[in-house]
């Protein structure tokens, strides 16, 4: 286990090296809310699933979560359906990029993992046949996590939907094969939603507490899914949570992780911590290129890995 | 060239034999109006560019175009346009099913060919922007074409707007790739309208005329599209007017045809006349039975292929 | 019909106005001996199936005919095996590249004609079959077409097998799924001969006189094949002849045409003539660019077309 | 860690209760080699990084490991090139079947794992330029790992040529995009020994020990891999080691596993123990259907889990 001090002096050393290489890759630039975020911002955060709190940089600076937001609305999926709803999305890496069409018509419909945007506009269909307000669902569960209120971005939310034509493909090809029960537009209204969570490194540690520790939230001692979800979910972070770099990031990095093109990165080291980092210069595949090196520093420096 | 009277005896012939064995096949479900219709149905009219006219069964039994409309507007959007089309959409067979997203995913948005779903979606992105009233211009070519005012089914208009999740997804997949310019609602609401148009296998006939007088309809002498845009229709019709058959249809059949999931299926024979023949009942690839096998018959009879 | 002085006289226009833009493209160079073809070079003949006889440039350089060759070796398959042949090759336009393998692994394994490498290998393990040597009928037949003999060019067959890696790895795809009945090399040894005969544009263009004359060869008067047969070959040709820009070809040119790597393409005139061109760059679907452009250039002076 | 008697007890108790149900799924059939091994065997062993041994069933029966040798074969690859190696193979799941062309097709030959036949072969390719004698290696390898020594079944060797037609297209594909370099008869010879090494259940749990052990293979102290690539193998085995369910098996088991169609799966708790289960009925996507589930009994009777 890192100590408060340990974990201070890893963090300040992994931001001394990493911010002179700032701004390596490209910004996401298909909405104007996140195209217009600085290129040089980096933040980290961690916590210890014992209390340990240490963070860097622009740690305290609110983003947008966008696809991280996919492991919170498993979550909530998973609250209210347990098992069941995997009978509505597939538990396998995708093989394809994160919002291929291919996959969904050789397989009629079914999304391959959860945190494919087909997935996840699938799970956020669930969200609202369970809940009678999925958005409200989703702040409360959220800011309960972090022990503060959490709000969406209506920006961002506005943004997405206007640029969204191809999630728009996505469910309504889903619909097409009957995978989707609610009117579109209702569906995408809570997916726009969700990726529009504004929350900041130290919120995002915090909130994933429950991921490293068992399923219970250590700060207030909430069960928050069972250990077995707890375990399973980590499982998929590792296999489907970096798009099409999760074999890499799992080769070099070696933690369960989930990713979103506003540049933050979650990880998790089961039964001892959760991570954020943030910087919004991404690589090819929509990952943040500092995340990244933040990350293989962190396993390369602490020898911590799930392998 | 086929007399009156050959070319009664011709159609008298072929729905002797063909008569015992109509209803193999399935007619189509997917919406109320085309799954009502008697399996029984058969129709078939000939039109020679000369001034011939035969027919046979169900030959003034009105039926839905369905795809058949792709042709038409094909012939407006390149009225309209001219060789520009044929820079947003290709002319190549498809070589997947005529409502697949594959191939748009692999080609960045641009469809194939004007006959499957996603080609005709596009055209009728322009035909959205070049023509004040789409609708209406349709219904002014068509009527002109037949001589006679037709109209478009609003039941079946309605319906396919309700299970038109599919062409939704094409729809917003090609406008995610910057290929639809216009309001995804707007165009599929030309879209399901053209598929609606209510039409005999007389008035198909006919209306096709120009396409096998090099682009002059007979009857009226009118210019509807130039000698060469007419070869160029006819062998996209022969390539890509039979969904997922037509390498079967240009090898039993050899000559142009288009058809639609209402059982009609129009051909040309060029220079010398053109035919529609329905039946509701499809095959596999959704071209309807006894169409084809009354159109096999005509060409085993007369020995008629462009080949 | 054109009359020979007409013929002569096309011919003469076409090549003067192309012989200025030779060049564009480029010249296959996967084998040596296609590599060292000069780019410039350029032929062209034409037999009209009353004895029309006329040719210019290069029309009497014998050329590696390569793919060309597919419509051979379907015809030698067709007397042997008649329409059960289609058991084991498809007929529709493939939409993919000639040799790719996505389709044959969708598909099971059945080429979907007779034209993409797959199709031909197929159809070259029927000849092994049927014929006790199936390389000496394939001379059989194309010398008794020619009226003269014709060989394979035996350095070219070479280099074909140890080039050949994409073709070993369609025939053993294709042994894997039961497809191929006789041992991979043996097939492949037929094959790789088939794509090395060597020929002229008079001797290619007199040699597909049956075609052009519903199946029985103009000088000789030998029935080849049958009527419906030559009209299926064609049918063939114009849907599938001309690798991914089939589509293209006959929107274009309208006439059924077979292209190889070696820059020769031949085309038909039902009922009328039978043509050859060649000139060795190609463009990036693998057509003589010069070919396609003398093609356009006699459509449109002539105003040919089957449709 | 699992004391002897604990580990002893377990797999007892995994063997009381799975017996009765044994034979669900299908012996592989392809060679007769594999067909004729009776469906009810099943065997247990596992190897404590500490010297723990516990074993039941037919952990002493020698079958055939098939797939299971990739991760042998893989570890040979680094101990000569280094990361190197990864200039020849990807590290990504593939979304496709074990042995499918069309990844390879979309990626120029690029295999996506050492772990698909595809990038088994390609590292097969490497042993053979990086070895005299690849096939005396790999023996020399597993016998020193095993503490005895292993021989290839010859049998099975000569099987597995005679059926390898899909290994030789995938073979020959990958040398056509310049992905192999030495001729595909010497490579496929490699791959096809490695995958008829014979071995028993407890042969295979003390041989992959090194894994569980950071790079050092517990009962002779040797240093196999560096403790980095014990790690990345291990998360290779975990994301790609199980054909397409290797999203399920992380899901449900959460260890690096790697499996073959012999019935053999092996699993590795990182820092504790290898473990080998064996039952030769096959599951739709190739995985012992007995080893899946005895490795979800011990799992969940100890709540070992690397998330």
């Amino acid at each position: 286990m890192l100590t408060q001090t340990a974990a201070q002096a890893l963090l300040d050393r992994i931001d001394d090296e990493l911010r002179p290489a700032l701004g390596e890759g490209r910004v996401a630039s298909y909405i104007p809310a996140l195209a217009r975020v600085p290129a040089q911002r980096f933040g980290m955060a961690l916590c210890g699933v014992e209390g340990v709190l240490a963070c860097t940089g622009d740690a305290s600076t609110a983003f947008s979560i966008q696809s991280v937001s996919k492991v919170l609305g498993l979550t909530l999926a998973l609250q209210a359906l347990g098992v069941e709803l995997w009978e509505h999305v597939g538990r396998e890496p995708s093989g394809d990029p994160f919002n291929s069409l291919i996959q969904l018509e050789h397989e009629q419909g079914l999304p391959r993992n959860p945190f494919i945007n087909a997935g996840a506009i699938c799970i956020a269909d669930q969200l609202v046949s369970a809940y009678a307000d999925p958005k409200a669902a989703f702040l409360q569960l959220v800011s309960g996590l972090c022990g503060e209120p959490i709000s969406f971005d209506e920006e961002v939310a506005q943004s997405e939907r206007e640029a969204g034509f191809r999630n728009a493909a996505l469910a309504n090809f889903m619909k097409s094969f009957g995978r989707i029960r609610n009117p579109v537009d209702v569906v995408l209204d809570v997916y726009f939603h969700q990726c529009a969570l504004s929350m900041t490194c130290v919120q995002l540690a915090r909130a994933f507490g429950y991921l490293a520790n068992e399923g219970v939230q250590p700060g207030s001692g909430d069960r928050i899914v069972t250990a077995r979800q707890a375990r399973r979910i980590n499982s998929l972070m590792l296999t489907c949570g970096t798009y099409d770099a999760a074999g890499e990031f799992a080769f070099l990095i070696g933690l369960p992780c989930k990713s979103g093109v506003g540049g933050g990165i979650v990880a998790i080291v089961p039964r001892q911590l959760s991570l954020c980092v943030w910087s919004p210069a991404l690589d090819a595949a929509g990952n943040s290129v500092a995340g990244r090196h933040a990350l293989e520093m962190f396993v390369t420096q602490t020898g911590i890995s799930v392998f």
